[in-house]
């Protein structure tokens, strides 16, 4: 398995909430890191409880997209969370020498509205 | 050359500002979106006339990663504004037949505070 499919085994088993599944994807030093809001996780006993914990409600994801090729991947996921609401998920991952997702960088985008300085450049959808 | 090539040439073109090496990897027909603004340009030239026109100032970016085999990469960059604030932006691209970049989404995620209730499960940094 290269990283692309790790990286859909991954949000596969997240989204299943098959927890055991999803662990044995994890280096036992992974680190997981959202740049936004400096936060960190080390390790994959604190990143399964994180990630069974931190989002509470019946929150569920669609893959759009996994790019990638041997260890490094990007993924690109619609979460939606519990109130309706969706969001996308944007993701970079990389394997250590067994294979398994040793380091995690994630980015959650908001809307915004566009600078009106450029609005004479741009359509809208 | 594969799309990781292309979209490091591309990043490069733009942040030396040789925008005729910067058009000509492009797709007559590309197509940019930005799911945050809801924003669009079609077409080479109105891409690159969004890229000359829509960031004014003396910006300047570093490619951070480029992930991706084949026709598909996802690009990771450090882009740092007139003002010197720095800012990820991430982008998915899709290249045509002959090798040049059809499609662009793009993201540009803001730093945000994160959720009390998960404070307790991760550290900052």
């Amino acid at each position: 398995m290269d990283a692309v499919d790790v990286v859909r085994a991954y949000w596969e088993a997240a989204n299943e909430r098959r927890w055991d599944d999803f662990a044995a994807l994890l280096a036992e030093d992974v680190l997981y890191e959202v740049p936004q809001s400096r936060e960190r996780v080390r390790g994959r006993a604190a990143y399964l409880r994180f990630n069974q914990d931190g989002f509470p409600g019946l929150w569920r994801l669609e893959i759009v997209e996994v790019v990638g090729t041997g260890r490094r991947a990007a993924s690109w996921i619609d979460f939606t969370n519990a109130d309706g609401t969706n969001q996308p998920g944007l993701c970079f991952f990389e394997l250590d020498d067994a294979g398994r997702i040793a380091r995690i960088t994630d980015f959650w985008p908001d809307p915004y509205e566009p600078p009106s300085e450029r609005a004479h450049l741009v359509e809208r959808f």
